[in-house]
């Protein structure tokens, strides 16, 4: 069983980060899942705590890399903010932070393997946002995001991240136009849990498929999956 | 010719708001358009502004009413974030504030009516809470936004607002299923000030379109749209 005491000696450890509010913690790390089959605990699962650590998120990456560069024109900064806040990087930050380990999820969903599901681990990225943001305030946050992600800039780690579907659209249209559309092919799981299939067609023939806890992102990643198979 | 002091007086007058960098007042309220007319002035326009902007709104809409509504899901509260932030919302709000009097445009868009177009007022209206943001920071922008937005939740104002696609689909599907398609028709406008045109279907017969300064927006509009030519 996941104790939140052993994520909170985690936390102290590794980032020098302790909790006031350790019921917050609690919360961004608890999967609903895991409240239905703990009835009587009166627990409280991540949704809600996401929902704030998202736009948490949102502004404290736009106000960094406005900042940093003075002279990027606004489509560039959506671009690396889009690469920034992605599915993909926020799970593996997740990861780098171990925080897979510490989720409490129902029997179920662990033997699903949602512990190393890639839009899970997105989720409890942004509700430890989320938590921190409320347990300390912004800049603990800013803190926090500049050792695991803001570092990151500077290994041009993003460059390589930057935004599937323009370089998708790059490499399919080398050689003259190509009509592509994303088309959502399923929605799946309750509403706060949602996940979003996307296929991207290049002239109506199907080059990939990639899932998200929203469109955009899944249409990110079946710009991805096509890529891959593509290059 | 608009004067930024005009604008200055205006913010003063009504909203008690003191700007300490005018400089940033005069970026979110100009167009591209205008700055490629006056060349020698060396003006910036309000795209990275309203970039940051959009994140800051984003955030205090989702603290806001995480906290005024502590039982309220993840999905709810989603729902009501995007009816609060959207391209209608934000454009009648710049009308409210009289924000459109102090655009400053170029010729040709004046001529062609950008001062009433609703993607150019939510634009400034992100624009201008980014600048409030960088002034002043972030109690400037919650004091100004409970006086514009938040107590319209009073109001009811947004209930009438939430969510258009799920209205349309809920007013489809009452007889059955329908598969509705939001499809992007067209893109125009240069990269940073780019107008998205979508195109809503119902079992494959367009009923409807709508424009907007995102797809999201997009899809929002034309899901409006048909709803009033149905109904």
């Amino acid at each position: 069983m996941i104790k939140i005491k052993a994520l909170e000696e985690h936390l102290e450890k590794t980032f020098g980060i302790h909790f006031n509010d350790s019921s917050l913690l609690a919360e961004a790390f608890t999967q609903a899942s895991y409240v239905n089959e703990h009835p009587k605990e009166n627990l409280k699962y991540y949704e809600r705590i996401e929902f704030l650590g998202d736009a948490v998120m949102q502004l404290t990456v736009s106000e960094y890399i406005y900042q940093r560069y003075p002279e990027m024109p606004q489509g560039k900064l959506s671009r690396l903010r889009i690469a920034m806040v992605q599915e993909d990087s926020f799970s593996k930050f997740a990861l780098e932070c171990q925080f897979d380990q510490f989720i409490r999820l129902g029997k179920g969903e662990e033997k699903a393997g949602a512990r190393s599901r890639s839009s899970l681990l997105c989720d409890i990225f942004e509700s430890f946002i989320g938590a921190l943001y409320l347990d300390q305030g912004k800049e603990a946050v800013v803190d926090f995001v500049t050792k695991v992600i803001f570092v990151k800039l500077d290994q041009g780690w993003f460059e390589q991240e930057v935004d599937y579907k323009t370089k998708l659209q790059e490499f399919l249209q080398q050689h003259g136009d190509v009509v592509i559309d994303y088309e959502v092919v399923s929605e799946t799981g309750i509403e706060s849990d949602r996940v979003y299939t996307v296929a991207v067609s290049a002239d109506d023939q199907l080059i990939g498929e990639g899932n998200g806890t929203s469109k955009k992102r899944a249409e990110v990643q079946a710009a991805k999956n096509a890529l891959s198979k593509l290059q």
